[in-house]
Order: structure tokens, then C-alpha cells, then sequence
């Protein structure tokens, strides 16, 4: 079969060092890809004051996919690199879906007690390219007394109805077939009615899966007490960024979360990163956990039809983590690659 | 001394079950109070279409103190009686600090494996009255495939500073001094800006307090992984409505966590509540915890000046607490008040 063409952002901080064990274990996988590196994020924008270029944008556009390490770093001001290079990323090649799985694997410790794998296994569909991003908003008055500055989240029927309708889709083909909207309707009265309203709408198309609903205050408590509530969450962008680090913790760390942020309608390629950031105060030290950033590669295959290769390598994480938690020594970024690569392989 | 003047709005559900048993604590501590019970809720809004009448409000501004068990019903359409009642009490009597104690008393389950009562001591200000909360938005072109809907978060100098500054005050009075801002300023760029640069400005003059920053998602995962981290807690009303949610859930349960909707300036009186809802599902069936009320008139007390009574009620909900745990039966909503009520008055 055809060459998997990859562009590939390691991005800033432990990046680099992530992304080389995603595509370590890749080619371990024995998919054909040919991969172009983009150096985007902050030496990029130290050196030349550019985020992301109009010209880069449109090469991206031609690849089959994209593998990100992380983006932002603490000598650039809060939100430019989040602004102009990921979030424009996610929204010009309109990942509608962040795909979000929170999953605990087996041998995974997790901070909660009374929690094994057969109660936490839920992805989260957050919306994308819409809400509380949006970057609307502004400020007046900026330093008096009488500042006010506001940020407005806007939502569509044609956003949210397309990231329901996913949702709803994988619900389906999943077991247990439950999809939980989260929200605050109580509140956010605008926004959350037009949420539940297409939720409600869609539901009569899927009468196969089971809807429930649920305050993003009471799920956020609920992904601590009661996870096993939970099979595909579907939630606005903003809702879905905190929840997903909630079940990052839960799940055993965010050193083992991935995700898509995907474009279902294929009109531009989709893109796999780690949850986590770009982590200054452990880069290059070969600290960083690329477990994240290797099931993300799991997904990206996934997402181009690779399916068994993909189950190959998600099982190879699982067999690691179970010897993980026997191991003696902690090993580097590099090892651990290594030896989630060799299972692959092998 | 004289009389506490108390108006009390027992609302819907299990509010009137816990409510009473917060007055019999507040009886048996022996402080004078006068009661004068509010009929608000489901119940009047099915009968009259009223939710909070003008000449009610301004009846309530006359009180020292409100305490409300909670409002909201199913049969009541979303958002109905949490914006007409519980949001605009809290606007119009100018709660601008909604006051959450995170604490795991000593003998409480966490449903964190390895936290303990040290682990867990935090006090969550979130802003009571602007933010996203404010009602600001609309919807065009509603049940088309063209329907936009619009949620705009609005956040002024003046509202950002009163609520930030009180968090300062709170910190230098606890022992560890610290103080964390969440927010989301890599995102929601204006609003953001707003808060941390509130938050340095007034760090000059409070040295003595250490201040930190974190990302909502970051702070929503710490509250699960590391929640020694965190002393005092400065938020937004929406990003303090959902960690105070975690919070509940690891400081032992939605049924223990108080809360004061609290005006500083003494301007209308304060109100205190549980964190918790109505509940319809566990209502008149005595299931309900009474605890989270009785903390929260404890909260109450201590806002009136009734500091020694205030420590008092809470040592007799923490003594109730360690014997709870070898406890052989569950007792009633009822016999949890009577037997705090009964350390409280011995
Ligand atoms: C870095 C930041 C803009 C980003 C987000 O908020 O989406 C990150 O937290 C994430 O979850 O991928
Ligand atoms: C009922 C609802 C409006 C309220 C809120 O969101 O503030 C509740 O969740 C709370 O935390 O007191």
C-alpha cells in the first residue's frame, strides 16, 4: 500500500524528544511513511515573529496527516503561540472533533482508590473549532478602574449538530451505546439550549443509543466518584479541555493521554498530540513519558485505515504498562520508546 | 447580644430536610436568632409564575443573613429558578465572593487512595457575580440549520479586583499564605489578561503572600493528583463552579461541602447554602445529608461575628464525623441533626 505522507511539528520543550518516540515505534509498526519536519512554536517566533505561516498553513493541507509534539513556552507572552499556531492549526483545517479517550489501562495506577480498568473507559468528542476558542471578544479601558474586557463563546447549529452527530456514531459502535451531553443549560441558557435541543433531535435518528445528560460541574465530580457513568461524553471545547484533564488524572497521568483532533468530513488532514504541554521545566532531560504521544500514533493510524496496525500498537503499550508497574528503575523517554518499539516489531 | 435576624428559603427538593436541621444546630449553639421562612421555588413558581417578586427581594435586604437549602426542580424548565432566584439573589445582593472551604475532615473516605486530611485544605474564592454568569448572549435564527447562539463572558476591572483582593486577605490570614489565580489566559486572552494582571498588581501590596498561576484544565487535574498544591484559590465564577465541583468530590462527597454567597462590603446581607442541588430523586425520604448545611450555618455564624460559636459547630460535625466512619447503620437526614445539635449544645 501507498506511503503514509506526514508532516510532523515537535514543536517546544519535551516535543522533540516525544515525537522521535512516536515515530520510533511507527516505523517499528512497518506502515510505510515518509515524513517532513516543520519548525514551528517558540524558536521559530523568537527568531523570525512568525507563528504559522500563511505558505506553511497551505503545505500542511497536502499531507495525509500531522503529528504534534506540544506547542508554548514561558519566554512567549500567554496565548500567542496557543492562538496562531495551535488553535489556528484546529481551526483552519477544521478539527470539528478532539477526540479524547480516557482509558485505564491495566497495571495503571490511578489516584483513585477504588478504581480498576472496568470503570474508566469513556472517550470524550469535544468540539473543536467553536465556543469559548472562538478568540471573540476584547477589551476597553485596559488598565483603569474602568476596564471590562469580555470573551464570548459562539456557538452554531452546523458546529455543534456535526460533532453530535460523530458522537452519537461512536456511541453506536461502541457496547454500551450511552452518550452523555455535558453542559451547564442551567446557565449558559443561550448555548446550552441549542446543544440540548440537537442532541434531543439527533437521539430520534440513533434510537439505538441511550442519551443522558449531565452539568459539567456534576460530571467533573463525577469522573472522581462515579466514572463508570460514562461511555462517550460529546461537550463544547471549553467544558471538554477541563474534563479531559480530569480524566487524564484519573486515567493515570497525563503522561499517558492522547488525543486526535480530527476532520471526519476528510477535507484536511487531522492531527494526533499528546494531551499534555510542552513541559520547560523537564525538556531535554529525557524525563518525559512518550506513551501519550506513541497512542496517539495509535489513533493517527487508526484514523488512515491502518486498524490492525493500530490495535498492534495500542496492545504494545498495554503489555508495557502492565511490566511498568513490576520495573524497578524508571526508564528515559528513549527507552521506554525503545521498548514499546521492539514489542511492535516483534 | 441581640437577635440574629435570619430570613430562610428552605427551595425545593431536599432543601427544606436540610435546612431544618441546620436551624436546630444553629438553636442548640445558642445563639438568639429570629427566623422568618420564604416560600420561593418550584412550588410558588407552578402556583403564581413568580420566582423572586421585587417586594420579596427587598424584604430579604433586611436581614443579617439568608440561609437557603436549594432550588431547581425538573418540572421547571432549565435555568428557570437558578437565574430568576439562585443567580439573581446572588447579583442583586451583591454576593461578589462565593466562599468554598475544600477540606477532608479527619475519618472522611476520599475516594483518593493516598490523600489525607493534610493533603486537603483549601479555600476556593470564585467570583459570585459576572464572568460568564452574567446572562449576556442571544440566539438567531433559532431551530434553523442557521441558528447561532451566543454566551458572552463579561468581566470588569472593578468586579475582577474587589473579589481578588478579599482572596489576598484570606490568604495572608491562613498559615501557608499562598494564593493560585485559575484562569485560562492562553485561551480566553482578554478575560484572562484582566485577571493575572489584577492579581500582580495587588501582589505588591501583599508580600507576605506567595502567588502562583494554573490553567484550569491543569488546576481541575492537580485538584485529583496534587491537591496539596493549593492554599487559596482566586477564580471565575464558571471555572469556580466546576473545581469547587471536583473539590466536593474528593474533600468526601457533594453531601459535606458548605458554601457562602458572601458580600464583604456589608452592603445586603450574605447567604449561606450547600454546594449540593435539590436532589428530587432522594427528596422527603430523610436520605439526604444534613451536613453541608450545618457547615455552612457554622459559615454563617463566623460571617456575623459569632467566631467561637462557629469553631464549636464545626469540632461537633468533625467529632460526628470521625465516629460516622465505624458507624454500623446510616442514620436519617433527621438523626444526623440531632446528634450534631447534640455535641453542639453539650
Ligand atoms: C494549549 C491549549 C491551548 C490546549 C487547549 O486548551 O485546547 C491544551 O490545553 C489542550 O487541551 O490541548
Ligand atoms: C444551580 C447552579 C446555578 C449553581 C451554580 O452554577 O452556581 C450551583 O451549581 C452552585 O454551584 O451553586
Amino acid at each position: 500500500s501507498s506511503n503514509i505522507r506526514l508532516a510532523v511539528i515537535p514543536g517546544d520543550g519535551i516535543g522533540t524528544e516525544v515525537v522521535a518516540e512516536g515515530l520510533k515505534v511507527l516505523n517499528a509498526a512497518g506502515v510505510k511513511s515518509e515524513t517532513t519536519e516543520y519548525d514551528l512554536g517558540a524558536r521559530r517566533y523568537h527568531a523570525s515573529g512568525e507563528t504559522l505561516p500563511d505558505e506553511v498553513l497551505d503545505e500542511l493541507r497536502g499531507y495525509d496527516a500531522i503529528l504534534l509534539g506540544a506547542v508554548g513556552d514561558p519566554s512567549v507572552p500567554p496565548g500567542v503561540l496557543e492562538r496562531e499556531l495551535l488553535l489556528r492549526l484546529r481551526f483552519e483545517l477544521d478539527h470539528y472533533v478532539n477526540l479524547r479517550p480516557v482509558k485505564l489501562f491495566p497495571g495503571v495506577a490511578t489516584p483513585l482508590g477504588q478504581a480498576g480498568p472496568e470503570d474508566i473507559d469513556m472517550v470524550v468528542v469535544r468540539e473543536g473549532t467553536e465556543g469559548p476558542y472562538a478568540g471573540a471578544g476584547g477589551v476597553m479601558r485596559r488598565g483603569t478602574p474602568h476596564e471590562i474586557a469580555t470573551q464570548e463563546s459562539l456557538n452554531t447549529a452546523y458546529g455543534v449538530e456535526r460533532v453530535v452527530r460523530y458522537a452519537f456514531e461512536k456511541a453506536l459502535a461502541r457496547p454500551r451505546r450511552k452518550l452523555t451531553l455535558v453542559h451547564k443549560t442551567n446557565v449558559l441558557t443561550y448555548a446550552g439550549d441549542l446543544w440540548a435541543r440537537t442532541v434531543d433531535r439527533l437521539s430520534l435518528e440513533f434510537p439505538e443509543v441511550e442519551t443522558d445528560y449531565c452539568h459539567v460541574d456534576a460530571a467533573s465530580m463525577f469522573f472522581v466518584s462515579q466514572p463508570q457513568r460514562f461511555d462517550v461524553i460529546v461537550t463544547d471545547n471549553l467544558f471538554g479541555d477541563i474534563l479531559t484533564d480530569i480524566g487524564a488524572a484519573v486515567a493515570g497521568g497525563i503522561g499517558l493521554a492522547a488525543s486526535g483532533n480530527v476532520n471526519p468530513a476528510r477535507t484536511a488532514p487531522s492531527m494526533f498530540e499528546p494531551v499534555h504541554g510542552s513541559a520547560p521545566d523537564i525538556a531535554g532531560q529525557g524525563k518525559a513519558d512518550p506513551t501519550a504521544t506513541i497512542l496517539s500514533v495509535a489513533m493517527l493510524l487508526d484514523h488512515l485505515g491502518h486498524t490492525g496496525t493500530a490495535a498492534r500498537v495500542e496492545q504494545a503499550v498495554a503489555d508495557d504498562l502492565v511490566e511498568r508497574q513490576s520495573a524497578w528503575t524508571a526508564r528515559s523517554t528513549r527507552e521506554i520508546g525503545d521498548d514499546i518499539a521492539a514489542r511492535v516489531a516483534g
